[in-house]
């Protein structure tokens, strides 16, 4: 039977899958990404797990497995090269071929992304976007990742590294930025933009004095805010923590109405953990995306969340990477 | 020989071109768009005009004319209907269907997109952007225009109506524009949002007295000023002028760099009235879009002038959507 593997590189961890041809993850592994320091030792023990993954459904389907190709979601991933480029927050440096080195191991085809745009293909093999030619992924966490759908192909561009939208101006002169600018839409509504908010707010309002159960109490540290406990507040009612997540669909729907006006998308769909407050952020999201639009877009757009499971989305979007038409 | 039509028609007039496989315009002529308020005759005189075109440059070849297709740049020009949707600054009202109704007199292909698109197209075909597969123009004039070429395609996006950067809003509740919402790029960098910035700045700053030649005087009246007379002005050394065009350049180098994140182009161009002022808008420009642009991006995109002449731009374009690969 015909497979393919996914595989999410993150910083710490690597999660491999084998996935169907309908969309199945059947076997899962992973590996410390932060053990190596170099790419031939990690993509061995790597290329020994898809073994032992194909191995083990070979008994299972009782015929051998069929490997389509190798997809890998990793930071700073290059699609056009193959590589991953110097990826500050991996212990393995430099620019990493992983193509090269996996056809040691496997005569296959390695398809390399990095991961939002990985995700966004995934939703569009696997998930919510099936049948749509244009669509753009937002994958809210540490930062704001995007991946474009145009035409049913993902948008590199000329250097492989189109589709940063988290790193768009949204409010110039605004907040210091990581990235050493100011007012990227990243520093709003990334975990750390949206602790941010909640921050200024507080500060702002003075001590509440007792609040209710689920609320953040004035004694809660700064320094231990998370956008998840924010987001449990807002859904118990904390008007602090709503009002954060107010300013941050705000933002959002503002930047995501902007986007519109570039691809004219049928969908922008949104993954990640501040994503699971849901409607403390969808619902002035959906206002500000609609106050915002340009109106010969009006109705054309739908903000959608994404279909795949949290914790099979970026294996099935690495996997999903192999089925995109070659040039 | 083989030619193609281009025909850009404008809220006032329609012009035609009888197109070479090289690029030239052997014919030209022209009719009064608003002198119709219905598009069967329109489409009759205008197929009339091409038929002259056709014959006369088959006497001039000694061959009859082989024609390609007939393209159209129009305002609100939809490529995948062919339509002309509901134009606000035409005389005819309603959507136009030119492919049927050219039809009737030339069984050619027609294809049909909006003016700032073709004149992308066009600067693909047979401009500065030859070879580019990445790449954005920007139209200066009455408005903002801006066409995408992503992979070697103008994105149209699911609607037909992507790539309107002129409508992205740069500064939220900025300046009120006339699409009814604020901020957008529009209202600082077409030629009414120059005038406007100028006429700000000379508020500002307060009676000058007596100033050099080739400045703008105290006496000028505000609603006489046009983006001409502000950059010649500029080009005169007037600090005022300058100014406001350094302020023009701002903006949009911000909205370039902006731009960049979304499909990473080698490069942007520019076109239109208000950019043949030459270095007070360049020049700043360019700085503003270094500044802003994202680090992963620098030195990957530049920015250029159209290499089509002015008066060519607009029939060339249109004409160059015939060569565009149809899915």
């Amino acid at each position: 039977m015909k497979y393919s593997i996914g595989v999410d590189m993150g910083g710490t961890n690597t999660d491999m899958g084998l996935v169907s041809e309908e969309g199945k993850i059947v076997q899962r592994r992973n590996i410390s990404t932060n053990a190596y320091t170099e790419l031939e030792p990690y993509v061995r023990d790597m290329m020994h797990e898809v073994e032992t993954m194909m191995k083990y459904q070979h008994s299972v389907d009782g015929e051998a497995v069929e490997l389509e190709g190798i997809g890998i979601g990793a930071p700073n991933g290059n699609y056009y090269t193959g590589c991953v480029d110097n990826a500050p927050n991996l212990t393995i440096k430099g620019v990493l071929d992983f193509g090269k080195e996996i056809k040691k191991y496997l005569p296959v085809q390695v398809v390399l992304s990095n991961d939002a745009n990985a995700a966004a293909y995934g939703e569009y093999v696997y998930g919510g976007a099936k049948g749509l030619k244009h669509f753009i992924m937002f994958t809210l966490g540490t930062g704001v990742g995007s991946g474009i759908v145009v035409d049913g192909k993902l948008v590199h561009g000329s250097t492989g590294g189109a589709g940063e939208l988290g790193h768009a101006i949204v409010y110039p002169h605004g907040r210091p930025c990581s990235c050493g600018r100011e007012g990227c839409l990243e520093t709003y509504a990334a975990a750390r933009g949206i602790i941010q908010t909640f921050y200024l707010l507080r500060k702002k309002s003075g001590p509440r004095g007792e609040t209710p159960e689920g609320w953040i109490p004035d004694s809660y540290p700064d320094n231990e805010l998370t956008s998840k406990l924010i987001g449990d507040a807002a859904n118990a009612g904390d008007p602090l923590a709503l009002e954060a997540y107010e300013q941050t669909g705000e933002v959002l729907g503002l930047a995501m109405a902007n986007a519109v006006t570039f691809s004219a998308p049928e969908a922008i769909f949104l993954m990640g953990g501040p994503t699971k407050v849901g409607e403390p952020l969808m619902r002035p999201l959906r206002k500000a995306f609609e106050e915002n639009l340009l109106n010969i877009y009006a109705g054309s757009c739908q903000i959608r969340m994404s279909e795949l499971k949290a914790n099979e989305a970026a294996i099935l979007g690495a996997a999903a990477l192999i089925k995109m038409p070659r040039d």
